[in-house]
């Protein structure tokens, strides 16, 4: 065993499905772990008349919780990271933390395209928030590691051919003399919905931030998330995590894995040949600690991780859930905009060569959400099941109970 | 003679040094001009305690100035495009305009890094001013030709070997197979400050709206601007333009020439081996009416021009001017990181097919400009010239006073 080094880190957004287990984890290894959040993403419950299947509790319950089991204490702070600057600078003076942990975006494409409103606000909140703790790093003049919480999406699904690396992409140019110059740039971002531009919009924050300020920061690209609960959080269960079915901020694995437990037709959008990249939770929070364990140096360049372990294309994982389920499949109209069908290859050898050993799909964990799904069935209100976010008015709502639009 | 067909246009951002003579420029071919402006850029003027060298006119009198002699109408509307959406949009469906020029951005780099604070109000009005115009013309309904003022800033100055080609960047990846694929992707971006990041988010912001909603976008990025009157300017005193020489609005050639006027020494920043493109504020105007005549069509890309018409080094711009005049000239700490040495090659052949001839650097127009500043001398304020804003604590003042740190 080495020796062991406690941080204090910062986690912002630290209320939210996976900015808490995150939080416990880091607890429970030992670190001081100190919450910001504005507590937004229930303020949107508020606003969609949605919310989470499991029965998540107040802020204050949760730390009471957390430090009666595990004897750790973790703080907490209401601040809105993208409009309270100056509160945000005085908790990193106060604090000195070693590293950030930034989770504090709106975080669902539905909901970002679901009205001019929400465009904006995902727009205006996503970007000044990052752009915030960016300045605020700088103002303090401290040496501090910013880890942030990107999307796979940024990479976009037209990369056929070409295996997804992991932020930068080898490309030969040719010059004036018709030569041809190697180069590496940042891969050329091809976002699907309005959120994932904004963690587009964000790789060009940190690049310029490191470029100009020598600011160290990890970026992780991370694959759409799956289960719910991890190790921290079955410990108690006043700890369980969100967890998300509704049309805007439901993912799709657990969507459907929750329909099926509900007795609700599983939802494919359209023919459901889109493959996606996937992570389970409970990796999520591991490869955050391993993020952690191993910073960029001063001088490094953004250093990009894909938070991903698996790919699956959408109909595949339906028909997996229909197996084991005995649920049926709807094949109803796709609200997004979006290539109908997809390959998908992507590299993740750096967590693995951290020590990453992948959490894969398997029956016993998918039967565990469900289990969790059939468990707080009585909390679902089945109307909020489909996507009504259409991309444009050309699209239309994924409602099984409306005709399909080919 | 063909057809003329006259336009409505919005000229956002039209109180300021370029949108002002655009919008007089637009206005005389006969197009109907509606000018909105948060006069943001007075205000600045206002907390720097610094002002143009030519005595402006307040909006009322430039526009009741242009109504006298032009017999046009042009009408000004008061609105932040950054904060106020609602009133945006509103106008949008009031007036139907044909194209919409954005010039409504805090353009100016020195003062984009002077603070955090300036450093946050760039990021949060230039990004949400942007992002606004958008979701208005998606939700409007309407089918406008957005015309955006970018910079050739975005491509940065570390491109030795390669033509900076018009917005897209011929490179070829290798495939999975080994098979080298070609693609053409948006230049990758490499701002210098955090002024010109806002522009390279921009092109993603535009990127994105383009690919969801079919927008018909023009990107123009555009080099120095040097000069300060234009044909209709010229028309009358109350018409003149902005001549900003201080140290955070002032840009490089004609901070030479006023330098050089009022008998301060020229200040170049560095060895002076620094490469820019430039551009006569009499070619800007003429650029965008060109670019408004030149629109994409419905489904095409976003259409980038590099609005420029030549290169120089600053050293080189130094001489002409300390020649011209007799000034001398001072070598002065660099208060930018950057390179203190670049080439630069810029195609801009689009618009000299669309029949831009270019005005470039001469005797007559770099007297012009110096007789001006000679003839307004009296307004200078000259504690404002050096330029003060540092890009990190490691930088000094570009001050003649201070000593020179190599």
């Amino acid at each position: 065993m080495g020796l062991k080094i406690y941080k204090k880190i910062i986690v912002l957004g630290g209320d939210g499905f996976c900015g808490w287990p995150t939080s416990l984890h880091l607890s429970s290894i030992g670190h001081d772990v100190v919450i910001i959040d504005n507590l937004s993403r229930r303020n949107i419950d508020n606003e969609l008349e949605a919310g989470s299947l499991t029965p998540i509790q107040p802020m204050g319950s949760r730390l009471k919780a957390w430090e009666e089991i595990s004897g750790q204490r973790i703080r907490f702070m209401k601040i809105d990271v993208a409009q309270d600057y100056d509160a945000l600078l005085q908790v990193f003076m106060n604090e000195q933390p070693d590293a950030i942990v930034h989770f504090a975006e709106q975080r669902a494409a539905p909901y970002s395209m679901k009205s001019s409103k929400t465009k904006r606000y995902t727009v205006n909140n996503n970007i000044n928030a990052t752009h915030n703790v960016l300045c605020a790093i700088v103002e303090s003049g401290l040496d501090i590691h910013l880890i942030h919480l990107g999307t796979m999406g940024v990479y976009g699904y037209g990369t056929a051919g070409i295996k997804i690396p992991e932020g930068y992409l080898d490309v030969e140019v040719k010059a004036e003399t018709g030569e041809r110059l190697a180069q590496q740039i940042l891969y050329p971002t091809n976002p699907g919905s309005v959120y994932h531009m904004t963690k587009s919009l964000d790789q060009l924050l940190f690049q310029y931030y490191n470029k100009n300020d020598h600011l160290r920061i990890t970026d992780l690209h991370q694959g759409i998330v799956w289960g719910t609960n991890t190790r921290e959080t079955m410990l108690d269960e006043r700890l369980i995590n969100r967890f998300d079915y509704d049309g805007d901020y439901g993912t799709v694995l657990n969507r459907f894995l929750m329909q099926a437990a509900v007795g609700y037709p599983i939802t494919v959008h359209g023919t459901g040949g889109q493959t996606r990249a996937f992570i389970h939770i409970q990796d999520t929070v591991r490869c955050i600690q391993l993020a952690l364990e191993n910073p960029p140096e001063r001088g490094d360049r953004v250093l990009i991780f894909n938070q991903m372990t698996e790919t699956h294309k959408v109909k595949d994982l339906a028909k997996l859930v229909s197996e084991l389920t005995g649920a049926e499949i709807a094949y109803v109209s796709n609200p997004r905009k979006e290539a109908a069908e997809n390959e998908l290859h992507v590299s993740n050898d750096l967590f693995l060569s951290k020590g990453l050993r992948p959490i894969t799909l398997n029956v016993g964990l998918l039967q565990e959400v469900t289990e969790i799904a059939r468990k707080y069935a009585c909390r679902a209100d089945l109307s909020k099941i489909p996507a009504t976010s259409t991309w444009t008015k050309e699209q239309r709502p994924g409602n099984p109970t409306e005709p399909t639009v080919k």
